[in-house]
């Protein structure tokens, strides 16, 4: 059977598609994503007393994921079991990974996904004053598993 | 004067960071993203009789920008003056640029990049069936304007 | 010069329209809905010792209209000066209105029409158990003030 | 025994009524609204390069079926598991259907008739600048299944 | 075994904790709130024609219930089954209790001291033109049932 | 000029007050709450390696801050120009204070009061494995600036 492009039905239009013949079974995703930023931003992280961005991204994330279905217009609502934001200081900048779980009938990727790349942005935005230049880069899945299309692991994740 | 990192006070308590004494000023901001796929999703994109995974993917990223001081903890709220999303089919993928535009006391760097993320998550979202692994990259501010700081705009932007 | 759709921009493409170079100007809006029920609903409506389900429907309306822009895709974020929603009951049901005012670059009408037809979904909510054949019709703009396009007033508006 | 008005207890006082010992059971509902417009209005839809604002509806009546329970005040939270919305040009304007799915202790009604409501103000919005004197109207329920009331179809429904 | 702060993982970092292997069990909470307010302010209550601020009080008690996933940043999304707000007019305020219901794999306890607390802010909202001095106390959980941890009733609840 | 309810019109109807012919002013407001927990919760606060419960209580208030209109059904929307969350731990538990500001038609108080009561809440949620019967308690406003009625400054503050 030939692949479509998803949340297309048979007639060609675009729906939040059926997913109520589906299984309830558990769900984890693994998500990514790399701020590269310079060394001296990278120092100046915990440069203050109180908080520290990387705790208001992980936050940030952790809510974003709950978000999900409001902000990508044709995702199921899903109600998550367990979300973890968590960061990797590296020398070119900072890996963020999430993690997403849920017992539902459609997967958990989008909320890893949103997840990764709203922490990545609040990152950003808690160093934009030191830097403009940051970007935001290597979006994307590491892991998904549950589901009939079962597990999948990318090929050489950083 | 020593540059500190954003949404920080004098004690290093992280606060929605005082902007009362700013001036209102029109400012706009574009920001970039791009989604890398291969040749056969790409193909695939328009092959439906109703819709466009890109226009889909237009509307999330503008509704988005409205969202973004929700999304982002530390951002204030902006009535944004516009806000749109365009694409550019290229080789290996989608370029996503989106600007938006305020009169307000604060940039709105944060709204454009919110937009190219959350359009960018909506294309993986929509092409996810065909390839999981589509990845997101160069998410960056291309151009900014208004405010105190003037105009900023990267270099060598692709 | 022609007409066109609203929300495009030359090229073709939606956005949220640039209204960057518009004035501020004091903007209001008055929107209608009318939600038919029979004879023994539209008597059931007091009865009850608590609350009433046309204030419920009031406050349901005032809510919806501060939600617009997150509704509609291409709405700008108004700060809205003024918002009340009206009932009025008739022979065949009860007919809804809403004012809504702002100062602000574009108008307030989709706020206007968004209250009454939350109102009138949420009379219908209310009302359910009795009769699952109510129907909300006449959902039209009475008049609209402010920006270059002027007065609009509906004619022979009920 | 007596009907009484939806969502009020024994005591007379508005509540969100519990359902926790209702039976979780597949439920589905389909809703009508109709947006009258001008031949000239109508002809207008499909003239625009990129995108259509049927599309932009479309997509806008589904992402507020998810907002329903935020909308409507004494509405349960119901994880959907299907929402479609659908056009039909007509000769006097635009007839538009949407369907809901779900599992869960409560009917999806109010949220089939929230996607047809705000798709029908959706396209309000797109064509607005063109003829303020749109109206919508017929916005009804046209069939339920599920839960134990049992199946509800509207007599006559256009 | 040593009690933990909640949704702290073994590393120290904060998460969305998993519940993943718990049993969804049926679920219920009662929390109180108590607003206090001169006997001038008690009197000017009801001495409105329509609506009574205590019945926009409890909608909005009630609607945030459903929101406490978007405001706590670490609350599981949980479907309610039931929500409930009263009040009870004192000598020196208003009495406010809130009870929640659901059946899943975490407690309700905040959802129902969300829906007191915003209740009570409400009622500050509604009244604060007569006195600024109104003060909110005495939020707190009088009981909880359901889960692994069973019921706690507070010892002296008022 | 007799006192009236606020948010009540001249026929005793509740809506969103008309302000359109008030100022826009500068305009603060600060806002305290106590919550009432044993030396030994108090104790286990930083006993964490990453992050610490009263930095998410911070994010938390100042994110609700944003939310203020959405919450509380009469409120209008305002652009907060400012919004900070304090904390003092003390003998008998944690004193939080919030400050907000803004240039606008109507008052922030409602802004810097949800502050705190959602900041207050999210410590008890992070701290409620240890006791459940920790208490939120002395919500109240410290001081207003701006508007026509002035200066407003608690007596005996705490």
């Amino acid at each position: 059977m030939k692949k479509r492009l998803s949340h297309y039905d048979a007639k060609g239009a675009v729906s939040m598609v059926d997913v109520s013949d589906k299984q309830v079974t558990d769900r984890t995703a693994i998500a990514h994503a790399f701020v590269r930023m310079s060394p001296e931003v990278i120092r100046a992280l915990p440069d203050n007393k109180k908080g520290n961005p990387l705790e208001i991204a992980r936050i940030a994330g952790i809510s974003a994921a709950k978000k999900t279905s409001e902000l990508i217009p044709l995702c199921h609502q899903l109600p998550l079991t367990h979300v973890s934001v968590d960061f990797d200081i590296r020398k070119g900048g900072i890996s963020v990974t999430a993690q997403a779980a849920t017992a539902a009938r459609t997967g958990v990727e989008m909320e890893a996904l949103t997840a990764v790349s709203i922490a990545a942005l609040t990152i950003y935005d808690m160093t934009k004053a030191l830097d403009k230049g940051i970007e935001i880069r290597d979006i994307h899945l590491i892991e998904k598993t549950g589901g009939k299309s079962g597990v999948y692991r990318r090929k050489n994740s950083k």
